[in-house]
This record gives C-alpha cells, sequence and structure tokens, in this order.
C-alpha cells in the first residue's frame, strides 16, 4: 500500500514532506514522478486534473486535502464505489468566522473606500453603519455558517440564517425549506452564502434570489465561485440596487485578468484565502485514515455521496 | 442670554437649527453674523479660531460640541475662570469600539493589501493573523478605551490596558503608572491609542515608547494626531521594527496633501471619522445646560479643567 498526491499547485513535495514528517515509514509518490499504480491505495487530493484517478487500479480511499469534495464529483472517470473523505480542519470555521466578520466591518466602516480615497490623495469622510442596525442573514448553516452566525450574534448583529432542513442556534433566526426563503431573504442586510457546492445549489447567487433581498443589501460569497452567476450580480450593482459584494471564490481560480471582477468598484475581492487548511492540522488526519484503511477500521470525516457534502 | 456658535468648518447652521429645533424660543447666533457680544452667555463652540471667546464679556460656559476638549486649551486668551462642558455622546464609546475592532481585523485578515492587489491585477494569497493569537494593548483606558478593551475581550483577544491610575476591566489585564508602561508594551502585538491630549500625553507615541513593542506590532492611533511624532513612526516603519499604522488623527486635519502618509505602503488612513458626534444625540446636551446655567443647577459633563480632560 501507498499513497499517490495528485494535485495541481506547487505544494506536493510540501505535502510529501509533510506527510514523510509525521511517519518515515510511509511510501508517499508524487502523480508526476515514476510510481507503481498497482500499490496505491490512497490519494491524497486536491483539485486533481480529471481523469487522473482512474490511474489507480487498486484504491481503495480518496482523501481530499481539504474541506470542499466538490471538485471531486465533477470528476466523473472518478472511482465510484470507493470512500471519500474530507479534511475537517480545527480552524477552518473559526478562520472562517473571522474573515467574514472582518468583511462585513470592513464595508459597514468603509475600509475599502478609504484605502482607495488615500491612493488617490483623497480625504472624505463618509457616513458609516453601526453593527446594532444590521442584519446579517447567513445562507446554509452547515459547520462554517452555524458558527458565523453564532459569533456574528455575539458581536451584536442581528442574524438570521437559512437551511435547507430546520435547524436551531441560541440568538439566531433560522428559517428553513424553499418555502421561508423568500422572508429571510427580504430582511436581510448582508447576505453570506456558506452553502455546499452541489447541483441543488449551483447559479443559487442569481437575480431572481438576489431581487429578494432590500435595496442596498451587500453579498459575501465565501462558498464556491458556482454559487454565483456572475452576469446577474454585475446587472444589480449597476442598476444600483445592490450596494456591492466581497467575493473569497470564483468560476476559476485564481480569477483571470480580464474578468469585470477586478476593475469594479462594487466589488472586493480576496483570492479564495477566507479559510485555508494548514498541514500541520490536518496531516494527522490523512495519515489516521491510511492506517484504518490497513486495520479496516471505519474511517473519519467520510463524505455523504449522495448528498455530495 | 443668548448663545454663539464658533466653529470654521460648514456646519454653524446645521448647528443653529438643529438648537432651534430643540427649543424655538432660544437665541442662537453665529459668530459670524452681527450680534449682541454683551448678550452671550454661553459658546457653543468646535475647534473655534483662537481669540475668539474673549468676545464675550458675560460668557459662562464654554460648551464643546464634541468629545474633546484639547483645542479649547490650547486658546491662551480664552476666559478661565468659567466652566467647560463636553459632550458625551451615546455612541461615541460604541462607535469608536467597532471602528477599532474592524481596523485590527482588516491587518489581521490583510483587507488593505487585497483592496490594493485587487487594483494592481495581483492574485497573491497571504498568510493571515488568528484573533486568538494576538495581544491588544489599550493606551488609555477611559470611557472609550474601557469599552473597547471589553468589547475586544468579547470577540476573543487577549486584552491588556495601562492607564495612569489604577483601573478594573473584567477579563482585561490592566497596567498603571509609568514603571508598569515597559511590561504593558513588550507584550502588545497591536497597539490602540485612546489618550486624552494632555500637556503629559502630547508626543507620547514616540521612537522611545514604540520601540519597547515587539517587532512586528502594529500601532493604531484613534485618539488625537498630537500623540504621534509622525518622523519616529517613519523611521520604525522603515526599519522594518514595526508591521504598520492605522491613523484616524492627525496634526492637521484634513492632512495636507503633500504628507508622507498618503504614500506610505505601512500606513492605512481613514479621515477623523472613527467616531462622530450627530446633532441629533448631542443637542439636547448642550440645551440642558444651557437651561441649568439659568437656573444655577450643576453644569452636566464638566471638564476638569485641571487634567484638561
Amino acid at each position: 500500500m501507498a499513497i499517490v498526491i495528485i494535485r495541481q499547485d506547487d505544494k506536493i513535495d510540501v505535502w510529501k514532506n509533510a506527510l514523510l514528517k509525521e511517519n518515515s515509514s510511509l511510501k508517499v509518490y508524487s502523480y508526476l514522478e515514476e510510481h507503481p499504480k498497482e500499490e496505491i491505495t490512497m490519494a491524497c487530493i486536491w483539485k486533481h486534473p480529471k481523469g487522473t484517478l482512474a490511474n489507480y487500479p487498486n484504491l481503495k480511499c480518496i482523501a481530499s486535502a481539504g474541506a470542499g469534495v466538490d471538485y471531486i464529483f465533477e470528476d466523473e472517470t472518478r472511482p465510484k464505489n470507493i470512500p471519500i473523505t474530507r479534511i475537517v480542519d480545527p480552524y477552518l470555521a473559526s478562520d472562517m468566522s473571522e474573515h467574514v466578520l472582518s468583511v462585513i466591518l470592513a464595508h459597514l466602516k468603509n475600509l475599502n473606500q478609504y484605502k482607495l480615497d488615500q491612493v488617490a490623495n483623497v480625504w472624505e469622510p463618509k457616513e458609516y453603519m453601526r453593527i446594532k442596525d444590521v442584519t446579517v442573514g447567513i445562507l446554509g448553516l452547515g459547520e462554517l455558517g452555524a458558527l458565523c452566525a453564532a459569533d456574528l450574534a455575539n458581536v451584536g448583529f442581528s442574524v438570521q440564517g437559512w437551511s435547507r432542513s430546520k435547524k436551531h442556534i441560541d440568538g439566531v433566526n433560522t428559517y428553513n425549506g424553499e418555502e421561508q426563503q423568500q422572508d429571510f431573504l427580504k430582511t436581510t442586510d448582508v447576505l453570506v452564502c456558506l452553502l455546499p457546492l452541489t447541483d441543488a445549489t449551483k447559479g443559487i447567487l442569481n437575480k431572481k434570489l438576489l431581487s429578494q433581498l432590500p435595496e442596498n443589501a451587500y453579498l459575501i460569497n465565501v462558498a464556491r465561485g458556482g454559487h454565483l452567476i456572475d452576469e446577474d450580480l454585475l446587472e444589480l450593482l449597476d442598476s444600483g440596487y445592490l450596494s456591492g459584494a466581497c467575493l473569497d471564490v470564483y468560476h476559476t481560480e485564481p480569477l483571470p485578468k480580464d474578468h469585470w471582477f477586478w476593475n469594479h468598484h462594487k466589488i472586493h475581492m480576496t483570492p479564495h484565502y477566507a479559510s485555508v487548511s494548514d498541514t500541520s492540522s490536518v496531516i494527522p488526519q490523512i495519515v489516521e485514515n491510511y492506517k484504518r484503511l490497513d486495520t479496516g477500521e471505519k474511517l473519519q470525516h467520510l463524505v455523504d455521496t449522495d448528498k455530495g457534502y
């Protein structure tokens, strides 16, 4: 048995070394080097080139090196009858929550505009909003959404959340199902998307949904680029209906240099950095599951392949 | 008895109308119009031209239209034996606290840099800091400093505070006096200045004090421009010792167009907007004290003229 690392960024060696540091007796290969394909039992992957997973006849587990797994389901050539695991990073939810709080406050206090004013040598005080006057709506109340909602409520925001099935979070008004979505949207000043990307949520941030927000609402997408219909957002920003958007995720990443997001004055971009799994906290999870593959114990952090997350 | 409004911005009419709306029987004059100087018993002022207060022989009270009063003490020609009052805005402290939280988070999460990256069409994820790993030190634990400290502790920061006299705030390590200042500084990652501007604190943010912070510390000045020795900050930024500074206040406001702050990549500017008194919440305080001048009742929000705040 052996592990193959498949990813297209420049971190293959980082991961290889981190795995070997955790347990020097592991056999770990890069998918780019010469390696015995029959020996591979676990693929530790992040946004792998489609088709590469089909090269391993004895693969027993696909281990996503991050929390997201949507990219795996997009590869139709993947082996379909083996378990998929994901990372549950101890800081994933709290990092996301801190990011969301920081970008909401930057919006309330006009910090992005002040940075641009500084560059332009312009002194122009602007009215700010107060936390107590703003209702934040969280779309998706999974692990990340639930913590975000609770943390924002703790700071003093009015917080409400929407999810497919009913949820309870102290201090947060929760809505669920299609029939309560409108009530949720019409009272949301700042909408935060933290849904998983599935067939049901792809393109959910479209003109129909976003138009149900009150005028001057602000959008924060920290989930996946695929949730957003970019052109619908453009229309609602340019008509003056929405006051702006802060985006961390994009259909293609890095975002192509000629995309209109870059130069739109109502768009604030961060480069998919809201919450980044660091190897020190996630490597032990990969190694533990690799051990369990051998002993036959139940794997940790299994993905529900029907739901897709 | 009558009120004169003295200020150099364009808000004289706003204040005059707001006072008359609160009580239409008041006699209110702009210092720029023809008016009976002997009748004036209260001067409602904000950064008045030096010397103008000496024109009123029967003045009984100087009412600052903001929380700060340092500019009054800088006018040596002011009548010295009459009370000075200041504004205690119900939102002054909470607005300041929200501003401080927002600029600290923008620093931790690199939001200013990402805004500049966006303008430059650059995709470059950067490491972020976590709230739990950052110690914020509040210099000055008056009304504003105390609330800031408590709010930051509530969000999860390690918070410590320094003041001249001993203070107690739940969840905050407090230091006091000259002899404990070094211990306070050497463990502070983000220093927030919220001191009043007095002879004792003028220029306190100098090379000697700032060098006692750990390397890579970050400075936030939301008190007064006079606290900071600009050139000392420049030296510590350019040597790489301090990681940056976020400034809301300046020696001259608006900041002169040719000041080096505008173009320094480690300086983040906001245009003295952190907390702005709005007339609706402060007018009733002015009118109440004006009434008390007549009845002889003790004035509200009196300034201690010995301490200067």
